[in-house]
């Protein structure tokens, strides 16, 4: 990598969300994100600013695979927000592993992978050949609270 | 940590179940749990009793969302039975990473998260600060043998 | 062990797909698999020849559970293609590690773990003890393009 990823995020004049939390009187029972070793498992996330669901619905009655895949790239940067208040900076984050990306399909929408590559093409702009990642993507019958989309990852951290 | 693992659980009345098993006349092609490195991958258990199911239905159909709570934290018994079967002792398990909680859900259904709080919780409850976890919460369509909720996970084992 | 893995292959006269690759015209935004350590991410596969999808359908409806079966053990062998390509040698993969099957199920039908037996058994067959690994095995609304079946996995390598 040429230039740092925080710099990209600027570069390309992304605004960090707040990062993933409880809404008022919410206690969490889980963390957003936990590290073991020198990696970090990042909690399923959805298009989040700290606890506000962005967008709702089910891709492909509410919303078109293009919403879908803008709300996936939104996940992204709510996983970004998390890993940054965790790591204190995003260029911490060496490498990605696995991706887990859950769309919440109306019955017969399954061009899943093309929902979640919102999320992939966020992270491959950001970290270029690092980014690169192990991926699946999931049609599910309900997400929390009618999130369109919700992906889990692993990443690498120096 | 003060108290161990296993004073607690004395401590809080838990009792376990038999460990995750296959009904008479079936081999599992599978193993219940696989450790590599420091961290032991468990395979999705369910509320169960060795292999005998202790509840069925769907969460917002069959079951609401305390029932399905109540059936996640007995999901978390049969994977404490299972670690203790693998490891000897639960205090091997020095620290939780990741869970995967699967919810049956009834169509329409997705607080998937206060039912998998009931695996979280027991979790928390006995190892503490070392219990906290990133996870997901996503309900599906069928889960085997019509079982509530599946939880699979990762923990970090000395 | 007492024979390799790609002598095994080839004595139980098993013909491996080409790799999984991204259909002419589409770049894919994923690697179909990861190393990280000595561990390999292999992302979700499903019944593939290279791009082409061998089956499709739902298991309990278009497919049935011996079908599921089938569409599983293809899985494996398009995973296999995967891991040849991207290693070199069937044999640099020391051990597996866990196992996350998805099936494209049919409302009513539950019988997941049957279906993904038929990924779990070729492992077997081919790895011996060092193909144990943990598993789920989890019923879901849609799969990419209508497959019946994906599989996603970690396994060592050495």
């Amino acid at each position: 990598m040429v230039a740092s990823v925080s710099s990209r995020v600027a570069e390309l004049g992304l605004e960090l969300p707040r990062a993933f939390c409880a809404p008022p009187g919410v206690e969490f029972s889980f963390d957003t994100a936990r590290v073991t070793g020198n990696l970090v498992h990042i909690s399923g996330h959805g298009p989040l600013d700290g606890s506000q669901i962005l967008v709702r619905g089910r891709v492909g009655e509410d919303l078109d695979v293009r919403q879908g895949y803008d709300a996936a790239r939104l996940t992204g940067l709510s996983i970004l927000a998390t890993l940054k208040e965790l790591l204190g900076d995003l260029d911490r984050v060496s490498g990605w592993v696995k991706v887990l990306g859950f769309v919440n399909c109306a019955p017969g929408f399954n061009e899943t992978p093309a929902v979640i590559n919102g999320f992939s093409d966020l992270i491959l702009e950001l970290w270029g050949e690092q980014g690169r990642h192990a991926r699946s993507a999931i049609g599910v019958a309900e997400l929390p609270f009618g999130i369109p989309v919700e992906v889990e990852a692993i990443a690498e951290i120096r």
